[in-house]
């Protein structure tokens, strides 16, 4: 990773110049409506949906909600993670001396479930960068394959983040490889908040097409709900998003208590460790020091929400058969809060009122194999 | 159905004239490209890949082939069958008499495995139309649930065609509904010949955005695979290619005789009864009479392939893993003759040579339940 003295300040304007450097890199992927999960996301929810819920007994919130979703599934690699990957390299080829003084001959190195090991594998291959690669064991067989594929040194640990880092650390004094974090610096950080840049432009373009006598101010979004694994993209969007008046929100499962951000956000206290098997396996992980100052220090995410299992897997089975895109579980909790959190169905019916919100919901990935989907929903 | 006298003629203007008439009910659907399948297509499948196959011991393919994918699994109700639908009820309101006379208070009537059912209740819904529809009872939950929900009435039967068109001979007698078959009606057939046309401008478009100097000679598709169930969309899709150079095959799975299709047209002799519960749900039905005629007898169609089970499941998870959009086992046939007819793919070399072919795949559906993918691939 570049020199954490050599990174730009955490702004949005940072992350437009991050969008700069990396837009030949990554695909602009596209933003897709779909009236029948508006529809669901605007109807409320009868009493007896709320039996055997958290939320039983409660009068079912009455929201408007007009959904965007961001398609990362369809960026290269299948996730958001590029972006990051790509700004990173991109950054440590500008730090002094790296390319010339022979840190480049040796290489990058990350720990990671898949996504970003793919993501670093790629960028590497693309800037003829040697790339190391520490993977949990367990991780998601198409991923270590894709990994392999794009030319990266795969070495294997446990599953836990500390395991993890203890593997890159074992990989670094043997190779003297830099590390490329998945989430925890501010280069990551800038690098996937370019989604957050692109979903706001695309939406308001799409709005133009569809009224375009519409009063500027009536353009854009109103909200956008982000996973939170590691807090890198989540609090990327929240710098694209920042003074712009388009609110912030993170959507982590509950599961074996990976809802760390929420909790943290709550108490005021990072929870620095995670040990959950949650399906939504891109978001084990706790959230970083570096995401933490933006997402919570700065306050520039406005609430943090989590869904059970239960709801993840409903939400993407809804993905998959209505609007016949795939997605990975961890894509799927955005929408999940969307439909099924009545805490942020309320909120969002006393904030937006009759004229409802404009939501920009992230589908960060769709690296899913077809067994895995078959273990998820074959009864 | 509109009386066979009212007909337009079998040919590439009818299929124009049909385009005109449905283009406000139906989504242009887009046409997709995939580097990794087109890769795969353009590979050589390595002797061992043929062990234990039909191809075992040849030598292997070497086609140059450009795949682009029209996804129809992205069309209302999930699947091209809107087109016909929407085609014959509009062609049935000009039929003298029919909406003044009284018969359109009467209704329509169907039997199809799903899509056809989905299709024609939509459309019915939309003209204010009541519609009953026969579905054999082993349809996909999801298909019956989508059927009743445009507000048909659905009527449950046997999965042979014998059985469905009996119970359909029944319901016509009870109400006097008219009756609009799936797939052996010019007017059915005009209709899903549309998407032919779409799909050969928007191949020439994109072809264009890509090299706007290329001489138009070299632009637009050489052939297009689509799938052959009764025959319907084939022979539409074989319509809209007359005269334009591009050649047109049919894709049959062969499981339990479902390939009726490429034996008739081998023997020159319409199979005229077919009973196979192929995993492609929607591809059990044999040949239907017209499309016959289109498909054998003018010989629009320039060859009949299939493929296995498991090649059809292998194509469903390329689709699904590679290009992250979700399509029913029957809209994977043609991919996968593509992929792994060594009999096609040694055509294409031939024929092709060293240019290689621009091959349209027609991804014909999408409704697949999320528990269908998982009972087709978890382990």
């Amino acid at each position: 990773m570049a020199d954490i003295s050599t990174t730009l300040p955490l702004s949005r304007a940072s992350v437009l110049a991050a969008h700069d450097l990396i837009k030949p890199h990554i695909h602009r992927t596209p933003v897709l409506t779909n009236t029948t999960l508006s529809g669901l996301a605007s109807t409320p929810r009868s009493p007896d949906d709320l039996k055997g819920t958290r939320f039983e007994g409660r009068r079912p919130a009455k929201p408007k909600i007009r959904l965007w979703f961001k398609c990362e599934n369809l960026q290269r690699i299948g996730a958001f993670k590029v972006r990051g990957a790509f700004h990173a390299l991109g950054r440590l080829m500008m730090e002094e001396g790296w390319v010339d003084g022979g840190g480049k001959e040796r290489g990058v190195v990350t720990h990671s479930s898949g996504n970003h090991a793919q993501a670093l594998a790629l960028a590497a291959r693309e800037s003829s960068i040697k790339a190391h690669i520490v993977m949990p064991t367990i991780s998601v067989p198409q991923k270590i394959a894709a990994t392999k594929g794009y030319g990266a040194t795969v070495y294997f640990s446990g599953s836990t983040s500390v395991e993890r880092e203890a593997m890159a650390d074992k990989v670094i004094s043997e190779t003297g490889a830099r590390l490329v974090p998945p989430y925890d610096h501010p280069d990551i950080m800038l690098g996937q908040g370019t989604m957050g840049i692109e979903l706001q432009e695309q939406v308001a373009e799409l709005q133009s097409r569809l009224d375009p006598y519409a009063a500027p101010s009536k353009k854009g979004l109103d909200a956008i709900v982000a996973p939170c694994g590691g807090g890198g993209m989540l609090s990327g969007v929240a710098l694209s998003a920042e003074g712009t008046g388009v609110k912030v929100f993170g959507a982590e499962p509950s599961y074996e208590g990976a809802d760390d951000g929420k909790r943290g956000y709550e108490t005021g206290e990072r929870v620095a460790a995670v040990s959950s098997l949650t399906v939504a396996d891109g978001l084990r992980t706790p959230v970083g020091e570096w995401p933490w100052k933006v997402i919570y220090e700065k306050r520039l995410v406005s609430g943090m929400y989590s869904v059970t299992e239960e709801e993840i897997k409903k939400a993407m089975r809804l993905v998959l058969e209505r609007m016949k895109v795939v997605v990975e579980p961890s894509a799927c909790v955005g929408l999940a809060v969307a439909l099924f959190d009545e805490d942020f169905r309320e909120m969002v019916e006393r904030e937006a009122g009759d004229r409802g919100w404009d939501l920009g919901i992230v589908f960060s990935g769709g690296n899913v194999g077809a067994d895995a989907i078959g273990r998820l929903f074959s009864e």
